[in-house]
């Protein structure tokens, strides 16, 4: 049998065999026989797309997390403000691939990477190395503080379910403080909420944060009145939602404001204390006393972005993004991929890296799959291209904004489409199902069904 | 105006004014002009109950309870199993009595009882302390091990929220363990649950444990096969549920065995170490390994009744719980009732004090909110009297024991019996329709929705 073995840039990427064909079970693999190994780090949007479609593959997966279940981030916010619960947006990553043999999940963390051998080590498997013939990076990102570390004590983040219920504790439990204090001033900071961050995660948490004082606590309490919550949202740029179109940030901003929210753009943060936040407003600087300081101001890509990028010599961005080729590879290495939020890919006509939204890191991860695919079949793989969607951020209950193949839609439509669009990517159909419910539900009667303080005690 | 005092046993009654009717505005407070303070303390079955009743009545009610919901501790075993979210199960209390504006809740722990100033204290408020003119006490019950604490440690336990997300976290971490496990006898420890207590919970966790391992988790691992895992039901006693006719304890036990689950009965637990449990099986020991430890096997009433107990001179039973009147009240002290689990109630047609399950506690709670209304209008009070619907265990899917109105039914019917009961008491209306969509869903699916791994990461 005549074989020739095709090799791009130093990286064997296939055999065409004598009868014109391409031998797929060794390709990739270099070992004829042996079925490629591809790892996957982070059951994200990233690493669960691109798990997804190499299920039944002629590869063999490993799809690699810290916990047993995918997460859908996009309404981690109404988890925190007692809309849903964390079952209803996460889906057990076991689960969701139980049909597809080839792939294996394991449940835990990558701490380092050793390229000359293709292995990762991992957390709880120290002797045990994992050897990769194509390695998928998709680790996403955790909440940053901008080298403000120390705020992180004041403040509370929302990229995780604890973190969500941590928040909704904080929320829901400032209410109950503020029923019994007797200090009017005390029980005014307690009833201030300062949301930091203008982008989607503020809007739709401040819009949700006045549902919830507005309606859904309605005659809920004797001695406070929830409607008199004050609700700042605070913005270190000119306006609300930057990368909208300025008519939609516009829009944006009368919604919350008719909504009762105090929208503070151009408000730059520069100090976070105990219930107390320190802005610099026109030079000037200003003091708000709050009870709850919740950050919605930025992320930064996983830890082990920092790792992989000493290994490789390569420069993180300020973001503690990995910088990556056309192709989603790492420079001079094509084995290895990195996606969504972990990589800075700035392949795009006016050269701005893609942002840190899940559809990115869903074509991202189809793109992944794809390219071991065709690597398989011999084919040539085209650079990424990311076919923005558009943008869609809620607001409130009926209200939404939409920038969506040139139309910019605000109010009721932007809401139905933001509802239907997040329904038809949460991931497992029960889930949809009594997302659905629960949402229907809350149209109808502006309720928030999950609001449970749990975790450390109130008062402990 | 010729009045008459009422009173009864030395506690004031009511005023019968001179046109034969009862003035209804200071009766039971003593003092002219003030409406009655009814303290409740526990939201539980008991206390919301009485509170929902005592709505929009002519007194003032305080509901003190820790925590800011009501749990609807019946289906707790199926967060534990993760079929539910916590949130399905709850419901905020200050939502549920949003609507009477003479009821005020309040978070916090009652920790003593000044009986002579009628003066409970709290926890939280140690300064000032909380007068009632009527005093209801339904704290409920704890997770107990008949003075065995050390066991705690080994086992887990199922009465609150975070003990059940615990439990869930045991329960998948087993399997994710043994998933990667190379040590064959290990690998089978992890997979094997032994549940102490043949009672209604235990039967309901071996039962949704079996669907679980043998249904749910089908597919998910691609080295352990779930369907291999030994579940043990280990009960002191001749047979399961015990308080149920024989021919259903007995249906019951077949129906656990076809789902795969090793009933033991007669077998006394003497001793749990880490992992390990022995076993006095006729008299000769046994010495049984498993991962999961799950404690059904008892409650005790909550610490305040040692407390009361103390301050009034009483003898608490076995299971903490403190001896009540015909009444519910304490003997000598008709401003005090005494409800639910933290209440022995001997006056019974064969003396034997109920059993602590939510249907007892339901009745007392308005039975206690009717001695209030009556007293109100100076009506005698009659003796609480239960009224036993029967007795309804779920064992499985679509299986489950029935013993009511003297039918005995088991199977399907049973099952959709109590699917209706748990539905029709379910507190909060979207919870219902959740629940019931879950429920469906599961039912044609075998699917557990609410399968997450949280708290406390699964390595650290």
């Amino acid at each position: 049998m005549l074989v020739s073995r095709i090799f791009e840039n130093g990286y064997f990427r296939g055999i065409s065999g004598d009868n014109g064909t391409v031998q797929v079970d060794c390709v990739m693999s270099g070992q004829p026989g042996k079925r490629p190994h591809v790892v996957i780090v982070g059951g994200g949007f990233g690493g669960l797309y691109a798990a997804k479609m190499l299920g039944n593959q002629p590869v063999d997966v490993t799809l690699i997390d810290k916990r047993n279940f995918h997460l859908f981030q996009p309404l981690l916010y109404q988890v925190a403000t007692g809309s849903l619960s964390p079952g209803d947006i996460s889906a057990p990553l076991r689960d969701v691939l139980r049909n597809f043999q080839n792939i294996r999940v394991l449940l835990d963390e990558m701490v380092d990477i050793v390229p000359e051998q293709k292995q990762i080590k991992l957390k709880h498997r120290n002797e045990q190395l994992i050897s990769y013939d194509l390695l998928i990076l998709a680790t996403g990102s955790a909440t940053h503080y901008f080298g403000h570390d120390q705020w992180a004590t004041h403040t509370h983040g929302l990229k995780t379910v604890e973190e969500a219920l941590d928040m909704r504790r904080q929320i829901l439990s400032v209410f109950e403080e503020a029923e019994t204090e007797p200090d009017p001033e005390r029980r005014e900071t307690l009833m201030t909420f300062a949301i930091i961050g203008g982008g989607p995660t503020g809007v739709e948490l401040a819009g949700a944060i006045a549902q919830l004082a507005h309606y859904s606590l309605d005659r809920n309490f004797r001695n406070i009145n929830p409607k008199k919550t004050r609700i700042l949202l605070i913005e270190g740029g000119p306006r609300l939602l930057a990368v909208y179109p300025e008519e939609l940030s516009a829009s944006a901003e009368r919604t919350l404001v008719n909504m009762g929210v105090e929208v503070r753009t151009k408000a730059l943060v520069t100090e976070i204390g105990e219930n107390c936040i320190t802005l610099k407003v026109n030079d000037k600087p200003e003091f708000i006393r709050a009870g709850s300081i919740l950050w919605a101001a930025g992320v930064k890509a996983s830890s082990i972005g920092r790792v992989v990028a000493d290994r490789f010599g390569l420069e993180l961005d300020r973001s503690g993004r990995i910088p990556v080729e056309a192709d989603c590879s790492i420079a001079g290495h094509p084995e290895i991929l990195v996606l969504g939020d972990l990589a800075n890919f700035s392949h795009t006509p006016d050269g701005k890296p893609l942002p840190g939204v899940a559809p990115v890191a869903i074509q991202q991860g189809k793109y992944a799959a794809k390219t071991v695919l065709k690597r398989l079949r011999g084919e040539p793989v085209p650079p990424f291209k990311y076919f923005n969607k558009g943008n869609l951020a809620v607001i409130g209950l009926r209200e939404a904004v939409a920038d969506i193949w040139k139309l910019r839609l605000s109010g009721l439509i932007a809401w139905f489409i933001w509802a239907f669009v997040h329904i038809r990517y949460l991931i497992g159909f029960d889930n949809k199902l009594i997302v659905m419910l629960q949402w229907f539900w809350t149209y109808f009667t502006r309720q928030h069904g999950a609001r449970l303080i749990t975790g450390p005690g109130f008062y402990d």
